[in-house]
Formats: structure tokens, sequence, C-alpha cells
């Protein structure tokens, strides 16, 4: 199997599906977006590099920033951040705020955007979102050795305007002391990571770590251990997709975490890491055709983690 | 690395737990059960067989059950049966009705204890209960080759005196038409299914075809196909420890499923099947030693599937 | 004021709603009703008749049902009743079973389906159905001095046969212990008690103890206390009507319990009891034409209890 | 009866109870009230003043004065208010999340502090928060003929720094648009009301219109019509005390509604406006020795309204 022909035969396979969905519209910088936008990129753990599409284009990567700030907070506040977050998957939409009243402000796991904002404001921890977001950037590039990786301030400032539920989701939590800074401090970090702008090589290269035993290449630098890996990919396989993680799981059977701009990074442990990226998104909030561009690449390599 | 020898190592990270948890006592058949059992049995796809400890005594299945009238109804009915039930986590306990209310009578997935009453119903299908469970019966023994398997008459009379939430689920979804026979023969089939009596060894041998592409030996008979295998993994990774299935991928990181009579099914897809049993619970309703047995094993096997 | 004329008014005002709504069609004997039914009688305290319309045409009374059964089983057990049922309004629809979960079995009131459930297993308390029954009739004869009140019992096994959400309910509250007699016995007592066949001028007779301080006719013998016809008046009024109680107090202003026959009983205290019926229903369950009669008769009358 | 001898046995009925309950501690303001306070205020419909204990020391009057904004609501946009309020009891605490997620960011009723938030805004509409005040302390001072209530900037101010879950449920309503002016103006207007300082014969006062037919004294000014006067008692009595309205009109009988202050305006429709005070509260959030005061008072003079 070439993964050169794989590609192309995943192409034949979605063409008819290019399109379909519904391109996210809550900000206007999301709503403007081409439909029939359509990229993929594969970056085994050899280091080689397989495109089709539009995967050098830049897109916003919403919530897929959640694994690598969740990356981050482990690196800096050990299993504790379980304490303050949970790991189950939460069977509701990903902005839902019943749980979090059941549940006493604890969010259900880090990739909801409660446990997100969790996330994001234990990475803030005393500090100005200025530099936390720094920290966040200065990550995203080491880990794509690519210095061109940025926010889009617009982005930015259109979620900032808008997202009056993460509002109400930060403000209740700390109403339970599950927040520790001031709520608008946290969610400016937690608004401007949604807005980081990366196309699917890069994306693919960053996650690439989760495929490699935690190594940033094949025998190189640790990003995190070996069982950090895959204690991420156990996370983004479960609670991944929010209310249609299982549903993933049936059909793709990798880990893999979606973004409302319509990006998926998908996990083949010791093979690949791999992004995809077209925007029209599913009645649950993730991308129509990127799901069986994933599904058709799974079942055509076998990577499943299912057998 | 030696299976052996692993077995034996994790008898050791294990010894101090044994006796740990609550045994279940629902019912006086399985309240009696000694806590200190303990018995492990590993089967590899080569068909070499690995125990230590209680390994050969038989104990209830219970809701590891589920798995295998799982299989069978999708032999029967096919995908078809996602239309009577979800695929997706619940993040409810095993036996809440609060999911069903709001999803109209559809059970989350089949391994809450709604979701095989389902399954139990579409097996039934006009059929007399008995006649269904011998047909449970033949396909547990044909799995394992093994004709002393059967069901424990005592505990299934005992399920069924106590069985009121079962029976307000199984009502409930028959007010939304989604169980099909008259209620009290769709659970007299329910409670005998789980009272399956089975022995880690035997338990390990009926769900090898999961971690074998669907094939009951390698290059045997054919079980299911290899993509419902790998589906039937992912159902079980992301559903089979109820609102602790996140925890469980976390930690142990392979498709697993539990039963509150003490026992685990866990498969490594590509490797082997593994039956663990040790009665005490933990709060999730899940065997306490058992999981902590499964992770040790995982960890120093490295058969996690998350890489 | 005479009431004979604000009768007469009322009729004019709802004249162009008969037939509004929708007839329960759960059960075939309800569903072959004439929507274009219309009754209404009032019995003022002094004992005086006041009737229009098809008054003295017998229909199955349904939940109305529950405020006699209520007031029978507080004459044998007294306020210890609320330890198995609670008094407040549930906010939720009348066969919900959600908040039964979150509150250990315990129903919100005795006017949903699950809390008169509990008032009938207090009434039969380990007598035969038939007795309890017998019991229930014999307490609306002797309230109305009518022996002519009877149970409709092929009302009574349509019930039976389609009540799955009523066996799911009690099943669930015997798991949690706060059903005491076998569930089928329990289910039969609710089920013939609904299907009590009475006529508005009956109905009106069998509650004008509510308005009456308790007693049977002015100066007559004493149903139940002062204080208690008070609370049982309380209890209708912010529970009669299911999740529209709020809205039936601020339209109408008088106590109320209403059934999916399309009765409603309303209490004026110090004036009078009324009774209207009108089959179809409004979105919440009530009698869309009978709330109409009775806003129109309070505003008319000044009776509202609010001023 | 006297209503002077009425009150002093109001007292020996509470004698024993008072400073019973937990003072609310979510502020310190609050916090630092002495338990021990009691004070009752009944005002008649013909204008007669009578008091007892520390009827004429102001206390924070809180979720009182959601009846008062309530009242200017509707005189300003009449009964269409309802299109962004409902009218039912919630069945939930009084700073419940849960329900305006099942019924996009529609609140049950205005009582709750959700409701009371949209009425806020309702009166906000465009201005700025300092001139909505205003209206509504000149509103207060005109029903009460008394210059010197005054809004506790000190309470206010603790009530903003403290109010997550207020802003939680703002900002909530808000993604529905069912918040019209920025969230923070809504906020400030609801979290100022709350911060009015009254004392009982003040608020029983400013209650009396709602006994008397909505006339400020008999044969006085009309503040709002009779009709809209038994509305607003309708509303009291179903939602005036969160998840206990329904135990308060069992066990009292009256419209009331209560603060978290340990206040409580009860309204005995044609008869007077009483106001108690007793800062200690029971586990609904309700002042627990003044709940008992108004359950003596109201037995005492039959001033139940349900007979």
């Amino acid at each position: 199997m070439q993964l050169e022909d794989v590609l192309k035969d995943v192409l034949v396979d979605v063409a008819d599906h290019i399109g379909e969905g519904k391109v996210a519209n809550y900000i206007p910088a999301l709503a403007k977006i081409d439909p029939r936008k359509f990229g993929m990129a594969v970056v085994t753990v050899d280091g080689d590099i397989h495109v089709t599409g539009d995967a050098e284009e830049a897109f916003s990567i919403q919530s897929i920033s959640k694994v690598f700030t969740l990356t981050l907070a482990l690196g800096r506040v050990g299993e504790g951040l379980w304490k303050r977050v949970g790991r189950e998957p939460s069977g509701t939409p990903f902005n839902s705020i019943v749980q979090l009243e059941q549940e006493q402000g604890i969010p259900r796991n880090p990739f909801i955007n409660a446990g997100a904002i969790v996330v994001a404001d234990t990475l803030l921890s005393g500090h100005q979102p200025r530099e936390t977001l720094g920290e966040i950037l200065s990550f995203m590039r080491y880990l794509t050795d690519d210095d061109t990786i940025i926010i889009d301030a617009e982005v930015a400032r259109s979620e900032q305007q808008t997202g009056f539920r993460n509002a109400a989701l930060a403000n209740y939590m700390h109403a339970f002391s599950n927040i520790h800074n001031p709520v608008e401090k946290t969610l400016g970090v937690y608004f401007h990571q949604c807005a980081l702008s990366m196309n699917c090589v890069q994306l693919a290269k960053a996650g690439l770590f989760l495929a490699n035993r935690g190594l940033l290449t094949r025998g190189g630098r640790s990003v995190v251990s070996w069982e950090r890996a895959r204690r991420i990919n156990a996370l983004m396989l479960t609670c991944g997709h929010y209310d249609a993680s299982g549903d993933f799981a049936f059909r793709v059977g990798l880990p893999g975490k979606s973004g409302v701009g319509g990006g998926i990074l998908a996990i083949a442990p010791g093979k690949a890491a791999i992004a995809v990226w077209s925007p029209g998104l599913n009645a649950n909030g993730n991308s129509a055709t990127g799901t069986k561009a994933l599904e058709s690449l799974a079942r055509r390599t076998g990577w499943s983690i299912f057998g």
C-alpha cells in the first residue's frame, strides 16, 4: 500500500460529498469560508508527508487547539489537573451547561468547552493572557518547526463578541470556585487559542508526537511520556467528538479531535498523524466530509486501533 | 516477554488489593460470593492459554453477556439494529431511565441495561424465551467449544424477583414502541442471559474472535466480519464500563466489558482476549481489583491500543 | 348576579370554542367520544345546583379521581403520607419519570401519575384490589348520595393494556421501595379508579366538601377537617394541572384538577364546586374549552381566590 | 378578633424558634445580621397598621423586589412580557441553570433569578442602569409614601462581586437572545434592586395594592388593574418560594414572596398585606421563622385563600 495512492482513493471516495454540511456561521470570519474546500495531510512517524487538496491553506483550528492546551497543562500541573476536570464522555453537546450543575462545576472532560476553559485557566495561572498565549503559540511553532503559525486576531475578536455561552460556562464554574483567574482573562486565553490559524500539514505535524510514543520525531526529543501520549489518545477517542464520539470510534476507529472550523486531527498510533479539513459540519458540529474521508482512509490503510 | 511471567507479575501487583471493593448484594446468589476470589485468563490469537488464580471457577458473567447477545443480534438484523439503539456513551449509570425520557425510548448504547433489553427483544422476536435462551447458550458453547456452560437458574430467578428497575426500563421502552414482545418475555431472556455461569478461561475463549479479526481461531471459521469485530471493540471501549468507560480507556487502554458479578472481558486486538474475575466492585459498579489487574497487564505487555 | 345567567353567559363565551382541542386517543374507549360535548355544573355551598349543556352525561373522570383517593389516603394514614410523596409542583408532564430518578423514587406530588400510584398503593395496603375499589366507589357514592356511579370496566381494561408508562413508574418506585404491594395489584387499583364514570353534577357534588370547610353540606357531616380541605385545595392549585398549573392559577384563579377525559373539577372556597366537561385537550393535556369556561365563570362571578 | 392580639399570639407561637435557620452568608453585608431579629407588620386594606418586634428596622429585601419590578415591567410592556418569561413553577432551586438549557433561554417564571434578570432587562430597555434604578426607587417611594427608602450601595457592590451564577444565567440567556442589553448593565440593575433596604412596615405598605384590587388605598388611586393584581398574586402563590412554593401554599395558604435577607411579603386578598423578617433561612432559602409566623397568623385569622 502506497499512502500516495490511498490519498487519491480517499479523494475519489469523498468527491461527491465535498461541499456537504453546514459551515459554522456564528461568527462572520468562519461563515465566509468556501464550503467546497477540502484538504488532507498525512505525516508518518518516519517523517514522510503526503497531501491532497487544500492541505496548505490555513483555517481556524478552533477546538482542535484543546489537544495542545491539554498537553501543556498536563506538563505544568501533572495529573492533579484531574481534580478540576473529568475524563468521561459527556453524552451532551459541546457547550452544555446542564452537566456542570449536576456535577458541581467540574466539567466532564477537557474537550467540551467547559473543560477546555478550565484547562486555559490552569495555563493562565496568575499571568497575563498575552504571556499564556505566547506560550501556546511557541509550543505550536516548536511542534511544527514552523514560525509562520499565527493567531487570527479578527476571529478571536468575533469569538469574544459572540461567546455568551462560553461566558456563562466560565462564570458558572467560577461560582463553584473552579475558575481561579478573572473570568474575562481566562476567556481571553480560550477565545484566542481557538483562533489559531493552521493548515493541514502544520496540524498533522503538530499532532505527530501522539502517534509517536510522545516523541517529536522517531528517535527525537520527547514532548510527553509514552504513557501520557497514550492517555491523551484515549481521551481523544472517548471524548474528541462531543456527543458523536461513539459514532466516530465506531466508523473511523482512530482517536480524533474535531473543530467547528471543519478540521479534524486523527492519530494512528505507531503509524501517522492525519489532518483533514472540510468546512461543512454535520448535525453534531463535526466536519461532515472530513469524517467520511477519515473513515475511507482508516478502512483503506487498516489503521483502525480496534483490530 | 513471556505471558506466563507477566501474569505472575500482575498477581504481585494486585496482591494487596484482593478483597477490595464491595460485592454486589442485590441478589442473594451474588452476595454470598467470597470477595477474595481472583482469577485471570489470557487466550492468545495463537490459541495459547495462560491462567492465574481462580481462573477455572465459574461466576455469574452478568452484563458481559451483552457483548455476545449484541453479536447475535447484529447477525440476525444487521445494522438495522441501530435504529432501535444508539452507539454513544451515556454518561449515566447502567440503569438510568432519565436518558430514555429525553431520547424517546431509544437507549444510548447496547451495553447499558436498557440497550441490552432492546437487544434481547430483537433476539426474542416472536419466539419463546426458552428457544432464544437455547440459541444464546448454543452460541456460547460454540465459541468456547465447551458444552458444560450453563445458565444458573437460581441467579436468574433472583434477578427476576428483584429486577424492578429493569422492569421499569422495559415497560418504559414499550410505551415508546421500542419493545416488540410482551415485557415479561423480553425480561425473561434478559434476566437469564445475565445468569450465564462461566469461568475466566471460558470467557476469554468466547471473546477471542474479537481479538482475531472475527475468526474463531487463527485461520479458522468466521464468527463475524473483520469490520464488525472492530466495531464491537469500538463500542466496548466507549461504552463498556457505563459512566466509567472514559476512565477505563484512560487507565487500561483496551476495549472491555464489565459485569456486576466482578468479571471483565478485555480485548487486545491482534494479540489476545483476557478475562479477569474479582467480585469486589468500585463505586461505578466495575470490578475494583479486576480493573487494576488489567491496568497492570496492559502496561506490562504494551498492549494498549493507544500507542 | 344570578348563577343561572352566569352559566348562560359562559356558554356564549365558549360557544365558538366547543370542539377545539384533541380528544385523548391512547385508549379506544376515550378516542370515540364526540369532541363537541360540553357540560358544566355548579353546586353551591347552599346546595343549589345549576347546569348547562351535557351536564348529566357521564364521562371518564380519569385523573380527577386523584383528589378523592388522596382524601381517602389522608384519612387512613394521615400526614405520614407526605413521607412517600411530596407536595411541590413538578414542572414536568404528568407521566415524567425523570424526577423520580433524581428524587429517589419519591414523586413530587399526589396529582402526577407516580404520586397517585403511591396513593393507590397506600389505600391497597395488603388488601385485594377489589376491596379497595369497593371502598373508593362507596366513598364517591357517599359524597354524591348517588348509588348509580360506576367504574367503567372497558375503560379500565384498556388502560391496563396500554399503561406501559404507568407500569414503568410503578416498577421504578418499587425498586426504591416506595411501592409496598405487588406492582400489578397497585396498578389494578390505579387503572380502575381512573375509569370512574361520572357526570358533571355528580362530580361537582362530590367535590363540594372542599368548598365547604370539609363538610358534606352546610352544617352537615364532616368529610375532612377544615384545615385538610384547605390543604387539598392548595395542592390542587399548585399541582392540579401538571406543568400548566401556573397558567391555570394565573388565568382561572381557582384550585382545580383536570382529567384526560376532558373533565375539570374546580373549587371556589366558601362558594361552590364546579365541574366542567369538554373532551378536546390542549397541549398540556387539560380540557381546552373547559379551561376557557372556568376562566369565564371565574371572571364573571369574581370567585378568584386571588382578590 | 383583634389583629393586635393576633400578633401577640403569633409572637408567642414563634418565640422558641427565633434565631433558627442559617443566615445567608454569601455576601458579608448579609452575613453580619443578628439572627435573632424578628419583625412583623400587617397593613389592612382599611389602612390600619399593626406591628410586632423589629418591624421598623430596615433589612435587605433581596428577591422580594422581584414582585415590584414585575409590576413595573407589566405596566411597561404588558402581557407581551410572557413571551420572554414563563408563568409556571420551576420545581428547581432559585438559581438553577438546567431549566434554561431545556427551554431555550426562557426562564420558567419571573421569580426565579433568571426570570427576574429578564424582567430587569425589560425595564432597562436601552436606558442607563442609573435611570432604571431611579425609576424603581421612585416606585417604591410612591407605593409607601416614604422617601427614606434607599438602595444599600455596599450590599449591591457585594452582590456584584460574588454574583457569578447570576452572571452565568444572564450570559446564557443572552446567547439565546433573551437579554437585549449588555449583560453587565442588566446585572447592574438586578444587583441593585436586590439591595433595596426596607423595613416590615414599608414592605407591607408597598404590597398593599395587591391585597386591595390593585388600588393604592381603599378607594384610592390604581396601581394596576384588579385583574393584574389577581394574576400577580397567583404567580406569588405558585412560584414565590422557589421549590418550596407548594409547601408554603400548603402550610400558609397565602400568596407570598421570600427574600434571602430573611423577609417575606404575604398577601391576604381583600384583607391585608403582611411583611415578616427573620434572617435565619431554611433548607430552601426561605425565612424559617418568618414562614412559621405566617403559618400562625393565617391560622389565627382564617385568611387562607383556600377556604
